[in-house]
């Protein structure tokens, strides 16, 4: 049982967009057992969605295709499906009612015939009706090869696949389990771990796979299977990664779960009922922004201040001005103080501060670009750390959330 | 002259990880006239990646691969190249001595075997010099396709990409000029709008191509053509462009160029000597974010303040209690009170300030999940307006961020 997702749509092939949508379908037909064999990207043209159709078919028994099926001259996908299908295209009744739904609700205004052509569908097509958008989910079988069509907008190509495409899909297909559990580490790089345990990999069964993922500072170790027997499976897994995360006990910060760092650190100060605010400077929002993306953390998270120009540092956060003369606006004692101080000022129980040089241009002091200092300060106290993170400013940010978030976790962890 | 991108990666088919090099990739490609057919995402495995290398070399002339180059086991493509070249692995001093340098520098130890065995590369290959990383960059022919091999790494592949690839590409290709031109509008969605110009779409020359991109309450219509004479390819789609803008004047607010929106507004608030602050309440450090991830922002950007609790309003920004009781906290009179609070608590010239009510869950009043009032405040006044940007959290924020920064930009283009 494989899949190969095809992306439709010449904004991917030019970069215009990052196709994000193949990384949501693979995820979500793991958990149901499907296995995504290939990812394909074409060009809205007629000749090479109908090449990718007949070679997909040739590899998998199920094609999730997304894009395409806008309103506008430049989408084509449903015209190729009648083609390969050798079909036409007919009006769905629900579609349409749906679309005229929709129009009225939104718009409060009536929807035009270039709109109702969104309602045509190739003859031979299940029609899965997309209640959050007017071009519909198509479902279509050739030669025990099942095609499926879903508009390329995320959110609503995600309510149509986890709401309508895997129903159908889990009833159609056979499928064993698959399983992965990922190990978080930090502070050494894939080849050191990789020959502190080359032992214990080269001992295991071939039919689990073991993957390095090094990214910003942290090295995540994956360990993959699957097996018609959900129960072996999982407790095979996770016999090994236990014996793997023992080896690695001193760098491993927890398991990548379902749920993000931010559920964890949210349950956790939800649990002891404290609270949390974020001062940040070179971070300049990311860590705030990393937080409020997810729902529901009103209940812990106070918010945050982002005192950019140096002097608004004592203005508005109140840090004392001689301790910015003394050490630098980017140091530790800074650093921390700007914790203190964002307990203080937000009334907050534990509090983030970042100080640092993001780049590319270094700042008035003598640090390279790349310096952050960190601080977490809470009922037990502040700790803090003073880390290099390269030349990059994305990379520079991305690193400063992670280690700041990680820092927090194991200062909130403690008791 | 037509290229195809592989990505080789378990991490990318079950959707550990989006694939954002290819979005890089096709971008870069595109500038230097080079047209990227299709993008390919493959597992590391032997049988699979051969086939994609022999599929891949049927299509195009130019096949660039990134990924599977690490140290650890799980990396394979090295090997593959091997056969699908014919050819053995032998030992790049320039790479070893690369390797040993990198270590010495940033972790002051030397490299083990497995580090240095990053150093193997196909005998037929020509190596690209990492400076940014252990694994080299490879350039290999067959039968007059030319297959480039990068690690994985965003940033190693990027420099690597411009600095060592597109110079041999340049030089070993003749290519046409590539050109897009990208118009941002609001207000008015893609059926709509394709009503409107249907005239003229049916009359635009077969070899300029134009494309509908909706995404979070703006459409972006693209026009697309190559040529082998620049001037001409230039002036054709701008004059096709400006007859589409012309038409479209009412809902557009300029084009998508190299430089970001937030380019546009920094360069004219630095020559109006004017500064920005921000007061984000459910937008959360999303707008702040968007602003400091990049560089040189300081000179007009001067910090901001997420009072996501609702007493902070008050106890930090300063703004009226009897005004959000009044008119409660999701409201025109608050989020522009928070803008005024911000001028003066920052000292900037322009704030933008934000209130709503990002979901899933319903706030406090009677505001529906999804309403967002937002508020700019200058020197000439304060401007807001109170929208409805649907259920979905994330695309709230987003669309509340487009929003938001589209109301700044128009309001200090005044004068």
């Amino acid at each position: 049982m494989l899949a190969e997702i095809i992306t439709i749509g010449d904004e991917i092939l030019i970069g215009q967009i990052v196709d994000t949508n193949s990384a949501f379908i693979s995820q979500q037909l793991n958990k149901i057992g499907v296995q995504v064999y290939q990812i394909t990207s074409i060009q809205d043209d007629r000749k090479h969605i109908l090449t990718a159709f007949k070679e997909a078919s040739q590899r998998v028994n199920l094609v999730l295709v997304t894009g395409g099926l806008g309103p506008t001259k430049d989408d084509i996908t449903k015209q190729c499906f009648c083609e390969f299908f050798g079909d036409t295209l007919v009006e769905d009744a629900a579609t349409k009612k749906n679309i005229a739904h929709l129009f009225e609700k939104y718009f409060q205004k009536v929807p035009t015939e270039m709109n109702l052509a969104q309602a045509l569908v190739p003859s031979k097509a299940t029609v899965l009706l997309n209640e959050h958008g007017t071009a519909p989910g198509m479902w279509m079988e050739k030669d025990g090869v099942v095609f499926v069509s879903m508009p390329g907008v995320p959110y609503e190509m995600k309510h149509l696949l986890t709401g309508k495409v895997f129903p159908k899909v889990i009833n159609h297909f056979k499928r064993p389990f698959i399983y992965h559990k990922t190990l978080l580490t930090y502070g050494l790089g894939e080849s050191s771990i990789a020959e502190r345990i080359t032992t214990w990999e080269d001992n295991l069964p071939k039919h689990i796979k073991l993957a390095y993922l090094p990214s910003l500072g942290r090295v995540r170790l994956r360990l993959s299977s699957k097996n018609i027997d959900e129960v072996l499976l999982k407790n095979e897994v996770d016999s090994y990664m236990e014996e793997l995360r023992l080896q690695l006990e001193d760098i491993a910060i927890g398991f990548e779960e379902e749920t993000s760092l931010i559920d964890t650190i949210g349950s956790i100060l939800t649990q002891k009922e404290n609270t949390l605010s974020v001062a940040e400077s070179c971070t300049g929002g990311a860590i705030a922004e990393e937080i409020t993306k997810h729902a529901g953390v009103s209940s812990f998270y106070r918010g945050g201040i982002i005192p950019y120009a140096t002097e608004l540092k004592t203005t508005i956060l109140g840090v004392d001005a001689d301790l910015i003369q003394k050490y630098n606006v980017v140091s530790i004692p800074v650093a921390e103080a700007m914790a203190l101080r964002a307990n203080t000022l937000f009334k907050s129980d534990y509090a983030i501060a970042t100080t640092g040089i993001a780049g590319p241009t270094k700042g008035d002091g003598d640090d390279e670009v790349g310096t952050v200092c960190i601080a977490i300060a809470g009922p037990e106290g502040v700790i803090s750390g003073k880390f290099l993170f390269g030349k990059v400013r994305e990379r520079v940010i991305g690193k400063s959330v992670n280690k700041a978030l990680e820092m927090l976790l194991k200062e909130i962890s403690k008791n």
